[in-house]
């Protein structure tokens, strides 16, 4: 059995690579997903698609159409979603992703800095385990697959 | 015929108090329900009912569990939801009631002032309306009822 | 016991006055509901509420997503469909909305001239009822309610 | 991970097949359904397994339902749906397979030249993404894979 | 507290008016519905609505058309669904409802005479309840609302 | 805005009186409704209705069939669900209501005292809200209304 | 792609080995299930897991129970359901089979000889499409695979 | 053709074991899954994972998070659930892992001493098939697969 796990949350550092190397240092059955990684192509694949628009309002709009094209075709293949919160950055794409994983009945691991649990309170009240680093997060999946 | 309107976002201005005036003023049969807008007992009401907790995560996650009782129950009576996003506050609860709004096919109307576009773009894409007015909002319920 | 019939179909005459007039005649607890059937207003609502819009398709597009809000809000409230198509437009809105109800498991009742069947077949064969006119479509809802 | 591309449009020239063509130049891992490309075939399939109909309502009756098992088949197999629009026509099928695509779940990208745009702004509103051409159709799904 | 109560069976005596009138002596709060109880106006409404048909076949067609319209507008608004079987008839259509409340998550109580209960088993197996008489029936639903 | 409340839990003593009481004395707006509260009759309900069974395993069936029923009906209708865990008593009905609760999508309030909370864990993880009182469960179904 | 399909319908003859042949001899991609063919065993299998039970609607019950056990994992699996209904036996339970997998969304294929259309007409006009041999109803799956 | 079952039931004896090494001796195409049967892992994964917890009840809480996200992601992939109840322990969690399943439209298999019918006699009567020993459960997921 290969679990497919949505990563939710910020793209400006590389914490998806680091939880892939690791799933695979800990030889986990896992195949990882999530929003393209690469933020200039994030903010602009709206335009490099569908060409110059009037103005930046609908540059965003045309963009984000295709990162939820790509986040809910992927989503809906997904087992589980990990949403990793930061100190950093609006993250309202994590909250949405995290919560729209909750409401269609897929399980959520938030991982938050303790310091930041006010705030996610909610969220956190919604995730299925709440923990503080990506090793927690990967082994919450990895208890998944134990049998000792 | 009425519909029943949750009123997503932040609890730290009158901005509900607003709506519910100029729905009146318009004769508007909207019956609106949001989250608790005093925001000390929304902090509190953890402790208030299961007294006192061992630490502040776990005082937040008691106002957690009992502010998402409300929300749950009052979402699943609304026929629509509003979601207002400010330039100040995390907001992550707002996204939160949005996202599910739409995963549960609730249609949202998001109200955000343009500058904010860009954070909000993916929510904004999946909004059924994007508004920048508190009348905005209030006029696009209208056009439902009008025939004219 | 009252339904609740959404009205699809072209806004360009007075049809669903009609609809509504016989219904009344025949006494039936028939509550309708449907588009904006001021065609102007249809078109213009999206300036109208969000204000000037860069070019003509981000005017449809500001029209159609609070055209869209007012079909999602009363579809959800109906017990049961009437789409009606004619020889003239092209009514694709007509054929959307029958094909939602039906998706969302509303009972559609089709009013198409036979002449029609043809490039209306598969909608056609989706609908649970297939008539000619709108007294036709009153009398199949009428039956709903006979007991003799 | 392959995804299933159902292909909702018109059957009378072929531009799956130039889909189909460029998918493959772009070897991206899609596989394409749609339905019976061939017109002739379509329109006689009831005829020919269930034999000689009463006359043309019935003949085209009894082929809509070999059509829409077709459909419901492969849709209900599809990851995501591509609708193309063209300026001539009725294409309620279109309208109504891309409808049922939006109402379970599915997303949808919407090909139409700029001018449709008028009578079809109801139905891009719904959809995930509107493009103008082919290419950018499938530029769409690629980037669902791309991870720079 | 009322419960609507969609009764499913055959339409050839008046079992259903001997519910009705148990009811009314029982006081309990119930509504009933159910299909056209007068037979032949139940095989000839298609031709009434639609007007004649090429052939027997197709009236059939036209009639059950509308005899499903009014089944499924009437049992998505029941609480629960009583079907009686009984010696006579084919009562296809009986199991036809009663699989379709049990699939549809609405309990089914199902009446039948012992001697019965070989052919109809896997419905009865499905069911809630199973009783022998149109009083157990009432009785169960009486049941329901008892404190005491 | 009234509340349907569905008090899942033993029907050995009168706490469900209890809970009705105080809601009254708090002039909240719940309807309760829960099992049948008459232990004896909850037993041989099935035989009081079908007759003798042949065995008490058989006894057992019949009586299960119809309390099922009541709360198959009930539960349905219920906007929030309240199940108390004691320490005596097997109350695996207790379970199968609140975890039907969550599996439907109801919110549930678990009240248990502390000392059960390690066998109730896992319930009590899935729980919306978690209490020590009946007090308590009332305070978080009196928070849902409040606004200050 | 493969698809599954369900067989549903009597068990007193080999017409599933007949479709199973003809099936292999188009080279149809196809893969079937079904009921238990063996009708002894089908009526015997509750007493044969769960030993001798008190009286034959107890036995029958036993055996409804493992049936429908089967039937409920092997339709969940099915893409496509074929129902066939003869002139003799009750079969109550292919009126079941068949009902099931329209109200769970899956398409149904009715083999019937045109003289049972009377009785099975409201089953018919569920069905997606209308049979009258099995060599038809293989016609119609081919359909789905053709391009041409 | 190869089923997933999860075996819901207590960790403290080997049953599981027996299950699996019996299915293998019948030759049958079953996965299993389950809960973490290392008992004392079960109860301290929470602190293995998240550290230290404040207190008993906290312990439990976080332990209980992880053991239910592992049943959820099991659960979600399993096509049958065997339930296992004994005469020892309090067992909530069979109780809620058996009405989840059935809840969540999965079939269920009760393994349960007849002794232990009367407390359990609502769990037994939703589920798919009721036995005494895991040989029968066993014969039942057999009779599946089995044509003779």
């Amino acid at each position: 059995m290969e679990l497919n796990v949505y990563l939710a949350g910020q793209i400006h550092d590389d914490w998806r690579a680091e939880i892939r190397q690791k799933a695979e240092e800990m030889e986990l059955p896992l195949h990882f997903t999530g929003p393209m990684e690469n933020h200039d192509r994030s903010d602009n694949i709206g335009e490099e698609i569908l060409g110059k628009q009037p103005n930046s309002v609908l540059k965003d709009e045309a963009a984000s159409s295709l990162n939820n094209l790509r986040t809910q075709i992927l989503m809906q293949k997904a087992d589980v979603v990990i949403a990793l919160f930061g100190e950093q950055y609006k993250q309202w794409n994590t909250a949405m992703d995290a919560s729209t994983a909750v409401a269609s009945g897929k399980p959520l691991i938030l991982i938050r800095p303790e310091k930041l649990h006010h705030p996610v309170k909610e969220i956190a009240n919604k995730a299925q385990v709440v923990v503080e680093t990506k090793e927690q997060a990967l082994q919450a999946l990895s208890y998944v697959f134990e049998t000792q």
